[in-house]
């Protein structure tokens, strides 16, 4: 029996096949065994993060007025189906098609070449990353609701799954410019949020705000002639985009087969979840001190924030600094969102200081707790990510404006775009 | 060692116990961890395809209007306790109980005899091919709201699931005629799907129109007495049955504990998920062109014939064909709409042309990528699951009509459902 | 080869690293291999518990009035914050840290250890207990609502995620007292669901009634003033609690890496699911016998109650037990629901009929299929375990009340929690 003993790579190779091949070979799962788990992982993953886009849909279909509903329905689904079809078209290989260090992918078909040595199955992969660019884009659909015209949103969407996340997130993710410098953003506090952030802040400036949203001293008009149509179905949206996150972080380790792999995603998870906890609390405590009121969609857009802010870095912190990540990244989503209203840019869901401002928070404190980037590169990371997709967004929202058109007139606005542009109202809530 | 290399088998069947029993002998996971993994897949899917019941609820609660959306959530819930009682006490083996080649099962309780060699947990096959059922009847459910009476559905229901849909389905899955002359269906296009849509259709046959909502010139009433009372729940509702159908093609595969069977299932993800996006696109151009409007239903029935049309094939078709079987699903259930309104026949939620209409087509065309059927053997299997289930339908529906009455009185439906049925109004959103 | 044959235990210890550390010794899963499928188990099961988190929230939604969905919501999403802060700063140790057969844990930040050894990664285990408490202050919420403040319910919430639920369960799930006494609660019919009632109780009591809610004569008041926001969403909550028991019962198997305990999951799925389905039907019948109307709400919370009735023995019933288990819950919940009208206690959602009542019952007929426990013992837990809830419930809401005061003033009630309380109306559903 010695001689087998000391043979145990020997007969490890022997029964657990190609496992040279296995990201992890100080494991006792086999390369297939690992291959199931990380493909599962991904699986599993991809479907929580597809819930999100049912939850954007909700939180974005209850915060609008109800004039407005049925349209921002009409461009979550709508959006959700142009991404993923443009994505697989060209926009998985416009990020991952990239060289090394590069700055833009191929524009080439996605297709499939997963072997058992790959790790994990191609289409798997292909699931998980087409719902973060449907997430970006979700970004800018509550931001710009109301106004905007329907088709003109979908070209802008389909640009964005295209073009300006892909290009922006092979930089990073794909192995280009950005991670070479050492950047570093776990699952897409910038890479999905800031920069799905900064497209809504491009959206916004180039619309305008809703017709007699902010008097002409700047002041914001009193709640009534905009108030959110249904809070339930904002909060349902809200624990639904939370749920989603559990995947979009969790699984953003890319690979379970491991024993440290599997601790990663669950503690992942912890961290995720004690953030957007700390940020709930962080918007009823600041509405409650401010304004005497404990404000619902200040809690709501507070998880958010939390989510966000701990995005870029849901690993390495401990729990209570994950707790502090979340409760600040709320508290810039609150002052934000003022900031927003007293430039009178109207943000009509909360999306730019929910995932832009926070987003940037959490990216910027990564070094905190991960030593292998620090604060300047970073900024150079938030600063790139965001400045491509403002200026990208801001030229496409604006040559969208020039030609075909960007804003419903102000008859249908008066009418609401639901009656205007989809024909079909929201709710027929009398008997 | 080389005698040891010599004995990989022997070996094999030593460390990796019952390998023998397993599906995929040429695998490096053992029995029982393909169990495992085979057993969580089901469980999984089974969760997943849950999830369409509530997504049934949902639409069919937002596309009804206001008078029946307690009626409508009381059939769902009331319908998903039915029809899983039933399936478990005869419903699962007059389906699986059935003979090699043969026509119907047997009337006995459902009974677990998991072993090992079985390859996955009885209890998590039975947990996955409920869910089935229930999604099945849910499809009969939207069609006939609004007049029909609740208890004579619930007998409806429970003889779907007992009798109607596992009959056929024992053709197909339990290895009957139909499977032996080579007809293939691979998560239901038919077998679920049109098999719904078939009841569907006799049950709209046999209790007529709602009142008023064809002029005597058989022109469909303008939309404001029978608007939908919330298009945000009917886009819920859509989001949650897309997800679900992730579990619902996806598991379809019955395995998941191979290199082989994993990479099925997320090829069957990618596929359901861009013909489901084509399929939503496919509905917003063509109502965009013929309407002049962007119509959300539209989109959302289009989505759902897109997953329905893909179904019955997810696994063969390159990306390009499930797009293209998508967005053609999507025409056929546009086109079906018209041709039903035309004939005058009222289906609330449109589940005829999403399901039977668009089921039939994914049906006939899954020979274009999988050579192990021809067009006439998918056309058989198709009339024939389509006649059984119409006839029999019809039969029952024309029996209570005829018996305990199936209709509510005008009196009723002036009312509502809800009010005279259920004792519950839906809304009280007025304060 | 006969060498190799007699020294499998050997070569199994070479290749299945550590496999004496694994729960079960007796499988050919590496303990690596167990190590990920009981994380995994925990992970899913975690997310499927916390989709109950948003299941209470919209059937809570649903069944206040539209004057407090807004408070509601904010009391929703609050209290998942603030609980799983509180377990996670102390509750957790507070019931862990118990000694064997102790009464109380320790005041103790929870803090990871996991290795292979442990067989399951200590974060996935928080992840999991977590949503557990989270579910039980979910009780509470419902019960009270509409005329608590919330801020002394936010601080209830804290007391009962850091003391009041942890401590007597620990006595059970910690290894305290009366788990050594041989006290038998599953998933928690008693720990979770009748703790939880019980708090309720405390709560419905100390506050009173809501104003109007009955006559001087004690009968109940008619409907409308008091009648349910919506409908759709209560349904929606159950159905999203229904799937969440599948991870709740199902995952409390508390492993996954083996035969025996995915066996074990997926038959509590089953059994599960029947006696909801069970509990569904019997609230239909028994309100169409009783009051001639199919009453939606008690279809809902008669599956509730089936499935709360069930929890706490998932997995010794056979299916026909299960269902009549879920059957007979929903009975009591229907009676208790009457009862407690009688008492002019306002349950504004029955949250103590269907936790409480059906908790109690499940856990006493607990003996009917596992012989490891008898009735003197479940009498014993659950009187213990109902009574130190009640108590330190009654203790603290009372001391609210004279200090800083638990109920809202007869203006605030008047005008409703939504506008006093949060400051944004629920719905604005008029256009």
């Amino acid at each position: 029996m010695i001689n087998i003993l000391k043979n145990k790579t020997i007969l490890g190779a022997l029964f657990f096949v190609s496992i040279s091949d296995a990201a992890n070979a100080n494991t006792t799962i086999s390369a297939e065994g690992q291959y199931i788990f990380n493909t599962l992982g991904f699986y599993i993953g991809g479907v929580l993060v597809a819930f999100m886009a049912a939850g954007f849909c909700m939180l974005e279909s209850g915060l609008v007025t109800t004039k407005s509903v049925s349209t921002i329905a009409a461009k979550n689904i709508g959006k959700f189906a142009i991404c993923s079809l443009v994505f697989f078209l060209f926009g998985y290989n416009m990020a991952y098609g990239i060289s090394e260090g590069g700055y833009i992918g191929k524009f080439l078909v996605w297709s499939d070449s997963s072997k058992i040595g790959t790790g994990y199955s191609d289409h798997s992969d292909w699931f998980f990353q087409t719902m973060f660019v449907c997430a970006t884009a979700s970004i800018v659909s509550g931001a710009v609701a109301e106004r905007i015209k329907i088709w003109p949103f979908f070209i802008f969407a389909a640009l964005m799954a295209g073009f300006i996340y892909p290009i922006q997130m092979g930089w990073q993710w794909g192995g280009g410019w950005l991670s070479t410098k050492g950047f570093s953003d776990f699952a897409g506090s910038t890479i999905v949020h800031a920069c799905g952030g900064a497209a809504a802040l491009a959206g916004v400036i180039v619309l305008g705000a809703r017709e007699g949203r902010f008097s002409s001293k700047g002041e914001k008009k009193s709640m009534v002639p905009f108030a959110a149509s249904s809070i339930p179905l904002v909060t349902l949206g809200t624990f639904l985009l939370w749920f989603g996150w559990f995947g979009f972080n969790g699984f953003s380790q890319l690979a379970m087969g491991t024993f440290s792999d599997v601790n990663a995603i669950t503690k992942i998870a912890v961290n995720t979840h004690l953030a957007g906890a700390a940020g709930t609390v962080g918007g009823a405590v600041i509405t409650r001190l401010m304004l005497g009121k404990t404000d619902i969609v200040m809690m709501l857009n507070g998880a958010l924030a939390g989510l966000v802010a701990i995005t870029a870095e849901p690993l390495t912190p401990s729990p209570i600094l994950a707790i502090f990540i979340g409760l600040i990244g709320s508290l810039i989503m609150y002052f934000g969102t003022k900031f927003l209203e007293n430039q009178k840019l109207d943000d009509v869901v909360g999306a730019i200081p929910v995932h832009m401002f926070a987003g940037i928070f959490g990216t910027l404190v990564v070094p905190l707790s991960n030593p292998e980037t620090n604060f300047g590169t970073q900024l150079t990371g938030v600063l790139s990510v965001c400045l491509f997709s403002f200026i990208l967004s801001y030229t496409v929202f604006k040559s969208l404006k020039q030609t075909i058109g960007l804003r419903i007139s102000k008859e249908a606005e008066k009418l609401g775009t639901d009656k205007a542009e989809v024909g079909v109202v929201a709710y027929s809530i009398r008997d």
